[in-house]
């Protein structure tokens, strides 16, 4: 109804026009020249994220760490590797976008001091301190009050729990929460995911993660249209 | 007719039925279902020196940490992770085989007890107290003294020095050594080479980590034929 007559009124696309900065992939947060602390994360759910979006219009602008994938075509592609670099690359892609898409698996600590030459191995024991990182949403939130945030969220329990108190708590105007570990979600082709929002939610069962990537590119569509109008 | 012979069994490769155990790529140490400590090895230089080992005609059993590679054909190929399953598989593997290659880039610490649920981010800082790996060369090495051992070493500083210490204190047959860190051969796709043995050593100059390989299994089948009669 508003999305056939939205879509209707723009052949190119719902999102025609509207720049969106999404990131994609795990950080990785470096012990020294050759070790590093990362996730699991491979960066297929927000690259099929970032195509399906461009094929709804938008320009999007792709903060990657590191993957094996290809760049969607007509997608802008920024490479980088820890949280705090995340940031400031988002940090200067928010400047006239009216999204944020924050698929990144973004360590939430990074290692205090990184060594500069490798460590040798010496003792039996050894002691990693570890700091919180930036917190790369909440910091986009807080640069631009008006952005569209859509956040995502990976929880082995409580998912739509943590899920809605991750939205209201980092004020997203929607959250993405999928089950991760034992195998689930992160190196797989496949997921399903719960999508909330203020005052509503929908269920996006299992399905390819590029087939998942349509259906919640068009409720984004869906949902920052509303949101606009 | 024994020239006969000879000339048929070099057309087979000089290592014809050679059973060859090549460990390659990283390994990841779990912290929770997510998180992982592991490091920038890629698994290029072992996968292509398999590949390598396998033309002069040895059977290889190629045990893999994470990577992106194809495996190279006529290799039989075993999946793992962790720095444990690596050990695990190497020796049981080594039965029955002449050679074995560590070219993997094994994980030296493992987290002493990795969650079973993701780690909730709470406090600004957190600690991980991590215990030593098994030492896989050492215990293939003392599991049978027979075998041809070649090892690998990655150094950031005194590279020579650390290599020909590697090579006596775990008593190898031959070690390979490069330079990491500061962009330097991981994630690469060319190299160089620092050959060390008993006695003896080459350099390998900068070159594809192919090309790099051929020389590497040459040398190899040259030290491994010399060492058996």
């Amino acid at each position: 109804q508003i999305r056939d007559a939205i879509a209707q009124r723009f052949n190119a696309g719902p999102l025609h026009g509207v720049r969106v900065v999404l990131t994609a992939g795990p950080t990785r947060e470096a012990i020294d020249p050759v070790r590093y602390i990362s996730n699991r994360s491979s960066g297929k759910m927000g690259y099929a994220l970032a195509a399906a979006l461009q094929a709804l219009g938008a320009n999007v602008t792709l903060l990657s760490g590191p993957t094996n994938l290809s760049t969607p075509a007509g997608v802008l592609r920024v490479d980088l590797e820890s949280a705090e670099q995340l940031l400031e690359e988002s940090l200067r892609a928010v400047a006239g976008a009216q999204m944020f898409v924050g698929a990144a698996a973004v360590a939430d600590y990074r290692v205090d001091m990184p060594a500069d030459e490798k460590i040798k191995k010496a003792d039996a024991t050894m002691s990693l301190t570890l700091s919180r990182n930036p917190d790369v949403i909440a910091a986009v939130r807080q640069r631009d009050a008006k952005l569209f945030v859509v956040g995502f969220a990976a929880e082995t329990e409580k998912l739509a729990e943590h899920a809605r108190a991750k939205l209201e708590r980092k004020k997203l105007d929607m959250i993405a929460a999928n089950w991760v570990g034992h195998g689930r979600a992160f190196d797989r082709d496949d997921n399903a995911l719960s999508i909330f929002w203020n005052g509503g939610e929908r269920e996006l069962p299992q399905a390819s993660k590029s087939e998942l990537a349509r259906q919640l590119a068009s409720l984004i569509a869906e949902r920052f249209l509303a949101a606009r109008n």
